[in-house]
């Protein structure tokens, strides 16, 4: 039956020329999860353009090529994601038949992953040993942390999560949007010093980091090689003098003959100390002291600290607070349920009655400091918001990092607010963003203090932790062995003498979040989307006789992102013109092969098209048999 | 004939729904140029999210909303680009019948123009005026200010070009890869005050100015409503005291009675002086001097002054300079040419040489510090370049900034040179680069040399326009109404008294270049490429009898982008179920509406994948009657 051959229009089962006389490499048939062109070591980026995926830099690792055998009484180490980019942090350790797992972050997609939603974390190797899972410890409640846990929790048997109440609160808030996710099993921790254990062979204890949401928590993982400590994610906190609070905390992890320190290397290339969170509250109470009319703070939702410290410098003024943005709101409200802001009732106000105060007696605290398009300070400066209007008295406070890639939204967001006569601060003018990350001089400051024999930098991507590992051979001497710069996927053994890559791999590339599928998007649907969006395709029903292989009708010929036919009817009818050329010389001598006759239709119109505009849409041919 | 009805795939001529029930506005007539959207003040961003673009801010300048007479004495100005962007520079002043260009340059694609090769100004306005057109001033040999040159000489009428013999060499280099377009007039002219008559009423003063290629300069413009300065791209140049020279060229310009001073924005937000490229030169000294491997020194080959800069240092250090990607050498060729670069013949070696010298003999000079995915440095990196492989004993510097946008392209350049063991240093760790665009404190000293009666900020997003207008009203005490920000495409009047937007607007959309076509890409090209890529499509061949309307043979699907439907044969199964269902539905009492039977398909099948999977791919039926 012709009709299933044309399902696929034409998808080659082995390497095939496609439109213009491209390659098309056969998909691989575990190409569920992988990349485009992940397994060749390259891939098309988003120009169109071939580059070595990040994993064909394992041929540059020579010392990896052998595969060490592997000791049956060293505890494993494996990131599943976190270690080749920003966000979607897992990773676990395993110890004969007992896993250990810490956070489930998903990622934002990238430019080379367009119209999906998320990435989550690889769990085909957890998958086959869920039962071994005795733990999932979340180190505190941002989504590049949490937020695979509806996705993934089934998956891996609903293991008990160990949490912190605020983190077990965001967790469960999320839960709502997923009614097929199952009801998560949390054991509820705090930091401190308090001690658990997972099993017969680990046990973790915690204690108090500081980052810009609160109830982060690191870990001290006793394990049968020896203690491993995961700080999470942190920074210093400075008291109003400027001094570091809460060293003792690593004074005291330093004393416990800590075998190796993991540490999140986003920072790691950032000089000096982070700006003091006392210094951008002082900034920012400055501002607003300034501001004749109403205050906008566009900020992350998630940096609760920031949003509890600004309502608290509002109610110092006398300001009114209204929340706009969903994420604002839910937030806010679990802060508050856990005591963690402790505002007079009157101070938040409804967002529908900020007219009934004078404008210097309101602030609107809003998401969407990044110019996310539907977040609720792009709609402000887009006119579109329903409650708010910019007036050109306002003030409109930016208290967030641009996020790399949103600068362009950001610009806009910016743009648009200031064409309607509002005075911008953001924090390039003054000091009123820090930071969650340690920068180099205190993570240089963790290291000497924990004093570790074996250093392992997580978090970001391949430079920043060759300069956090780079820090701790400098800091620490430590030898170049000692400090493990690994990637996402591969196996790190430790045992009571040392720390070293067995040259293993588990699986850990991409599982794409699209829509309602989960995993359905991969290599192939990718690779169609970038080659789509870059040149466009054209699709060519060819309607042919059975009897004799004759053209019954003029070809149907249907273009999309490559130019528009309408306004080209000479190029249309070229195109027409030479498939019937293409049919007119077939033999007539032996029955149609209709996979040759597509062959032809899009080698030689992808060819003309080419010649003609230096473009290569995807061509992609019917052959209609009646 | 159906064939042609199908040509297009349903496109409709009214609004009508498409896939999954979206709104699909029809083409206006004269959307050629236009942005997806553009008219409805609303367009799709790449996420699929709708943000308004960004002439609907024009909605929000209500002092524009009526139009003024325009006065007929008075000198006009528009910019048909440069003024909502980075890029794309191309102005002109117009007085009766006389017209004075300044600048033809492109902006590179954006993320919302997928497969676009430039963006070039729109000069509809000017090609019916060409014959007025009495000269092209260009300011310096950058492709933001000369890109568009070889596309819109000719439908300027080939106008004379006054430029200095650097500028003039680079532009003509570039005319070789366009052999359509007609040999340009070049006038010669040099800064320090020449003088050239453009016509009856204008008149340019050149003087010069220190970008960060040689021969940049600024024009005094004489017109009939009094002196205009439009200073190019400039910086301070700082002694090896720290001090600023050619202070007295700003003094001498402020003494000639300016009545408006346009001055670049784009270093608007950048608070302070310019790092002196004095310090660059020493820090890059220092470091050539530390490393005892190659070095290899990844920078724009446009930074000429730069190139020379460092082939002096390493001529110092005993070195050899081996170049490697096109525009580095036939940029370096050029400036030698003109005497630019004065280095012993032995200095400069072909890169095939570079085997025959010690290691730490030798210096490679390399275009691709942003990470360009063809250029030499990334190539370097990713082992596909035939002459360099990487050394862990190299020493990589990246002497530029990053520019916003290659922030990921960067990352994964740094990260692969590191995965080889190469030592790296960028200009965040040292001071090895420094911006061609003066900062706020080096605008603010211009302005008040210059004194000028009017300020016209150009060049870069609003927001630093904003800026820079505040900076002129704060340090000249103008008023809001002597400083005006105009838009691309707003016509500004200059008279002897002021200065004014008259509400009036040229065309200055996008035109996008892509391959052979100029312009040939707009709108619904654009906006059907953004779709593709974040939904994929579904095109539906549906076979239908003549006589009785009844289905022929099982419908054709074929998709790409939206699931691989290969691995999906149940979802498959039930398009082509419901399809035969929409089929057998339809009476036959009434002859065939192909264009009803495509509508009842999209929206149905669109409503029906929607539900299974929450993404809206384009759905195409063509329907084909036997």
């Amino acid at each position: 039956m012709i009709a299933s051959k044309n399902t696929e229009g034409g998808r080659a089962a082995a390497p095939s020329r496609s439109a213009g006389g491209r390659i098309v490499r056969p998909r691989p048939p575990s190409g569920r999860h992988t990349l485009p062109g992940r397994q060749a070591g390259t891939r098309r980026d988003f120009r169109g353009v071939t580059r070595p995926t990040r994993t064909s830099a394992l041929t540059r690792r020579p010392e990896l090529k052998d595969k060490i055998a592997p000791s049956p009484d060293a505890v494993r180490f494996v990131a599943l994601g976190g270690l080749e980019e920003i966000g979607r942090n897992m990773m676990f350790f395993e110890y004969q038949d007992e896993i250990v797992v810490i956070d489930m972050g998903l990622q934002f997609p990238e430019e080379e992953t367009p119209g999906i939603d998320y990435i989550i974390p690889n769990v085909t190797y957890l998958e086959e040993k869920k039962k071994s899972i005795k733990a999932v410890i979340i180190t505190h409640g941002h989504y590049d942390h949490i937020g695979a846990i509806p996705y993934l929790l089934d998956k891996l048997g609903n293991p008990p999560i160990y949490a912190t109440p605020l983190t077990k609160e965001i967790v469960m808030k999320r839960q709502d949007d997923f009614p097929n996710s199952p009801k998560p099993n949390f054991v509820l921790v705090k930091g401190g010093g308090e001690t658990h254990k997972l099993g017969n062979y680990f046990s973790a204890t915690f204690f108090d980091v500081v980052h810009n949401i609160p109830e982060g928590i690191g870990v001290i993982l006793n394990t049968p090689a020896g203690k491993i400590v995961h700080p999470g994610e942190f920074k210093f906190d400075y008291d109003h003098e400027g001094k570091p609070r809460s060293l003792d905390t690593w004074e005291w992890v330093g004393k416990q003959d800590i075998h190796t320190l993991m540490l999140d290397s986003t920072g790691a290339e950032v000089p000096g100390y982070a700006l003091s969170e006392r210094i951008v509250e002082a900034e920012l109470e400055k501002l607003f002291r300034g501001a004749t009319g109403r205050i906008i703070v566009g900020t992350f939702a998630s940096l609760l600290d920031r949003l509890g410290e600004i309502v608290r410098i509002a109610e110092k003024l006398g300001r009114r607070v209204a929340l706009s943005g969903y994420s604002m709101k839910s937030n806010v409200q679990i802060a508050q349920r856990l005591g963690y802001f402790k505002f007079n009732k009157e101070t938040i106000i409804p967002l529908e009655e900020i007219g009934k105060y004078k404008d210097d007696k309101v602030l609107i605290l809003s998401t969407g400091a990044q110019g996310e398009p539907n977040a609720s300070l792009m709609r402000i400066a887009n006119g579109e918001h329903k409650q708010i209007q910019v007036k050109p008295t306002d003030t409109v406070v930016l208290s967030s990092s641009v996020v790399p890639g949103n600068e362009k939204s950001v610009q806009n967001l910016k743009d648009n607010l200031a064409r309607q006569g509002a005075t911008i601060y953001h924090h390039k003018m003054l000091d009123i963003h820090s930071s969650g990350h340690a920068p180099q001089e205190e993570l240089k400051a963790v290291m000497k203090l924990v004093k570790p024999k074996h250093f392992l930098p997580i978090h970001g991507y391949y430079f920043m932790r060759w300069r956090n590992a780079k820090h701790a051979q400098e800091t620490l001497g430590l030898s170049p062995k000692d400090t493990v710069v690994a990637d996402n996927g591969l196996v790190v053994e430790l045992t009571k003498n040392g720390i070293r890559m067995t040259g293993e791999e588990v699986p850990s590339y991409y599982v794409m979040v699209d829509g309602l599928g989960v995993g359905d998007v991969g290599e192939v649907v990718l690779r169609d989307r970038l080659t789509l969006a870059q040149e466009g395709m054209l699709v060519i029903i060819v309607t042919l006789s059975k009897r004799d292989g004759r053209l019954i009708k003029n070809p149907d010929i249907i273009s999309r992102g490559f130019i528009y036919l309408k306004e080209h009817q000479g190029m249309l009818e070229e195109i027409r013109k030479r498939i019937r050329g293409i049919i007119g010389r077939i033999p007539r001598y032996q029955p149609l092969d209709a996979d040759y006759v597509k062959t032809l239709v899009r080698d030689q119109i992808g060819q003309f098209l080419f010649t003609k505009t230096k473009r290569r849409p995807m061509v992609l041919p019917v052959i209609i048999e009646i």
